[in-house]
C-alpha cells in the first residue's frame, strides 16, 4: 500500500528514538511512509537511522503527522515545541497516561485542534533504539484518545498511522483510558512489586517451595524501574485510589483471618466473600480473541526435558489436526522432566489425547 | 521395587479419596503397594476403587503407615482417630497448613510419637477421586515437617512413601513451612482474589484492554473457594501478617502518588523504592531447576495460529539441537496470531535465532 493509499498526506516525524519510537518508525517504514526521526541523544538516533527507521529531520521538513516518543515527563513540552515548530502538522503521543500529559501539552501551548492522544499496547522488557522491532505493533490495540477540541481529520489521522503499523486503534476518553490502563497495567504493576519486595526478607528455603502462583504472580516486578516510576507519577490519582481500594481489602482480610485465629467461625465468611469476588472478576478477563479462557480445555502431558520432545509433542497435535489455543509449560525444580498443559477447543480434546496416547504421550488428563 | 525394597512393611492407608488422596493411592499402587481406602461418601470411594487405587479398608487391616487425606478442617480429628484405631502405624497427613493441623491432632489424642506432618506440593485445579493421577506427585517436591516428639523411623517412614509416590521429600520445621506457604502460595491466592475482585466493578471497555501482566496476576483467582477459604483459615495467622505488611506497603505507595498528584516531586522517591524492592525480590525465585530465570535468553517469535505452526516452530528447535528450558505463548485480542517466547541458554541463541530465520520464521528478536 502507498503512503497515499494510507490516508498520510506527507512524512511522519518520530521524535524520540527509544523502542517504541523506533518501533512506530520502522513499522511506517515498512508500508513506504516517509518517516522523519529525531532524538535530544544524537547516538540513539544513528542507531534508529542505521536500523532503517528514516532519516534524520531537517530544518525544512514538514511532516503531516508527528508522533512524540519520549518519556511521559518530556511528553507534554516536546508536544508543545513540535505544535510551535509545525503549525500545521497532527500531533500525537505514544505514552501510556493521558489526561495529565495532554493537559500539560495544551498548557505549555499545543494547539489543542490538532492534538490527539495515543497510547499502542505493545512494550518489551527490554529498551532502547537497538530492541526496536518492526512487528512490534502487529495486532496490539492502539488506544486513540481525542481531546474535546481535537479535529475530526487530525483524529482520523492518527487513527491511519496506527493502522499503517500494524496496530488495532481504538477510541477511548482520556480519563476512561488512564482509570482502564490503572486498573489493568499500573495498579497489578505496584502489587507485583509489593509482593515480590517480601521475598527479600524471607529464607531461600521458603521461596525455594514456590510454585508457579508466585512465578505468575511477580513476573512483572522485574520491569524498568525508571519508566514505571515515571508511568505511575503521570497517573498518580487514579492509581492511588485502586490502591486504597485493595489495601483496604488486604486489610479486612487480615482481620477477618485474625478473628479466625482467635476462634471466630463467623469471620470466615469475610474469607469466603474476598474469594468469591475473584472468581467473578476473574471471569471478566478476555481470553484469546475475547473468547471467555473457561471456553479452552486443558490437557496435561508429561514431557521429557530433551531437544525434540516438544517439537515431537506439537507435531502429533498438528497431525491430528488440533489447533493448540494456549500452551503453559510448568517445570519442577530437581527433576528433568516438565508439565506441558495444551489448551484447545473442548471438542478437540478428546481426539488430541487420543492422538499422544497413540505416539506414547504420557498424558496425565 | 518392591514394597520391601521401598521400606514401606506393609499395606498403606489413604483416608480420604479426594484428588491428593486417590492420586498418592494410585501413584502407591504403581510400585505395588498394598493399599487401604476410606471415605466417608461411599461414591467416592467406589470410584478411588474403580480406578485402581486400592481396596476397601476392613475392620482387620493392619496399616503400617496412614496418609490422612481430608479437608483441613477435618485432619485433626481423623489423625486422632486413626491414632487410636491403629496403634503402632505412622500417620503422616497431605494438608498445606502444618501448625494448627497437627496441634490439633495432638490435642485431639493422636500420638505425636508417630505423628509426621506433610504436604506435597502439587494439585490440580479440578477436584474429586475421578480427576486424580498416577503422576501428579512425580517431581514435586513433599515438604515434610516432623514433630519435636517424632521417631526417626515413622520419619523415615514418610519420607520413604513420599518417594515411592515419585515426589521429592524435602525436611522443614512446621512453623517454618507455614510462613513460607503463607509468603509464596497463601498470601498470592488473597492478593490475585482483591485485584480480580476489583475489575468487577469496571466496565468491559476497561477489562479489554488488560494484557498479558494482568492475566498473569489474577490466573490463580479462579481457584475453588471452599477449599482455599479452608486453607486460609488453617493458615490464618502467618497470613494476616503479612497482608497487613502488604497494605501498609500499598497504603504508603497511595500516598506517595497522591503527593505526587499535589505536586510533590520528592515522594517519587517512595515509588521508586517499592518498585526498586520488587526487581530485587524478584530475582530470588529461583526459575527452572533452581536457575535463576536470567540465566536465559528469550527467543519472541510471531505465529499463524493455525495447526502445525507450532509443530513446525519446536522442529526446528530440535533439528538445532537447542533445548527449550521454557515456553510463553501471547495472544492478542481479534488477530489470528501468537507471539510465542523460546527460552532457551544464551549460548544457544544465535543458533535457535539462525535455524529459525532458514525456515523463515518470523523472528522478532
Amino acid at each position: 500500500m502507498s503512503p497515499e493509499e494510507l490516508g498520510i498526506p506527507g512524512p511522519v516525524a518520530v521524535i524520540g528514538s527509544g523502542l517504541i519510537g523506533t518501533s512506530v518508525a520502522l513499522s511506517l517504514r515498512r508500508v513506504g511512509v516517509d518517516v522523519l526521526l529525531s532524538d535530544t541523544d544524537p547516538q540513539s538516533l544513528d542507531v534508529a537511522v542505521a536500523a532503517g527507521a528514516g532519516r534524520a529531520i531537517g530544518p525544512d521538513d514538514q511532516p503531516s503527522v508527528v508522533v512524540v516518543a519520549v518519556p511521559p515527563r518530556h511528553t507534554g513540552q516536546v508536544l508543545a515545541e513540535a505544535s510551535s515548530r509545525w503549525p500545521a502538522a497532527t500531533l500525537t503521543d505514544v505514552t501510556s497516561v493521558k489526561q495529565t500529559v495532554l493537559d500539560e501539552a495544551v498548557a505549555l501551548g499545543a494547539d489543542p485542534h490538532r492534538l490527539v492522544g495515543g497510547h499502542p499496547m505493545a512494550g518489551r522488557e527490554v529498551s532502547g533504539a537497538a530492541a526496536a522491532l518492526a512487528n512490534l505493533m502487529d495486532d496490539r490495540l492502539w488506544v486513540i484518545t481525542p481531546l474535546p477540541e481535537s479535529g475530526v481529520e487530525h483524529v482520523r489521522r492518527v487513527h491511519r498511522v496506527a493502522s499503517a503499523c500494524g496496530a488495532v486503534p481504538v477510541e477511548m476518553g482520556m480519563a476512561e483510558h488512564d482509570a482502564a490502563v490503572a486498573l489493568v497495567s499500573h495498579t497489578p504493576q505496584v502489587l507485583a512489586s509489593a509482593l515480590a519486595g517480601q521475598l527479600r526478607e524471607s529464607s531461600p528455603d521458603s521461596v525455594g517451595i514456590a510454585g508457579q502462583g508466585l512465578r505468575d504472580m511477580t513476573r512483572i516486578a522485574a520491569s524498568n524501574v525508571d519508566l514505571w516510576t515515571d508511568i505511575l507519577a503521570a497517573n498518580s490519582a487514579p492509581v492511588a485510589e485502586i490502591l486504597d481500594r485493595l489495601a483496604a481489602s488486604l486489610g479486612r482480610a487480615a482481620d477477618s483471618l485474625r478473628a479466625v485465629a482467635a476462634g471466630s467461625t463467623e469471620s470466615v465468611a469475610g474469607i469466603e466473600s474476598l474469594l468469591s469476588a475473584g472468581v467473578e472478576g476473574q471471569r471478566l478477563i478476555p481470553g484469546k480473541h475475547g473468547a471467555a479462557p473457561s471456553a479452552y480445555r486443558e490437557i496435561l502431558v508429561q514431557v521429557a526435558d530433551r531437544p525434540g520432545e516438544l517439537g515431537r509433542l506439537f507435531t502429533a497435535a498438528a497431525e491430528a489436526d488440533v489447533n493448540l489455543e494456549d500452551v503453559r509449560i510448568e517445570h519442577v525444580l530437581g527433576r528433568p522432566s516438565g508439565l506441558v498443559g495444551l489448551f484447545v477447543r473442548p471438542d478437540a480434546g478428546e481426539r488430541l489425547i487420543g492422538a499422544l496416547q497413540e505416539r506414547s504421550f504420557d498424558v496425565r488428563g
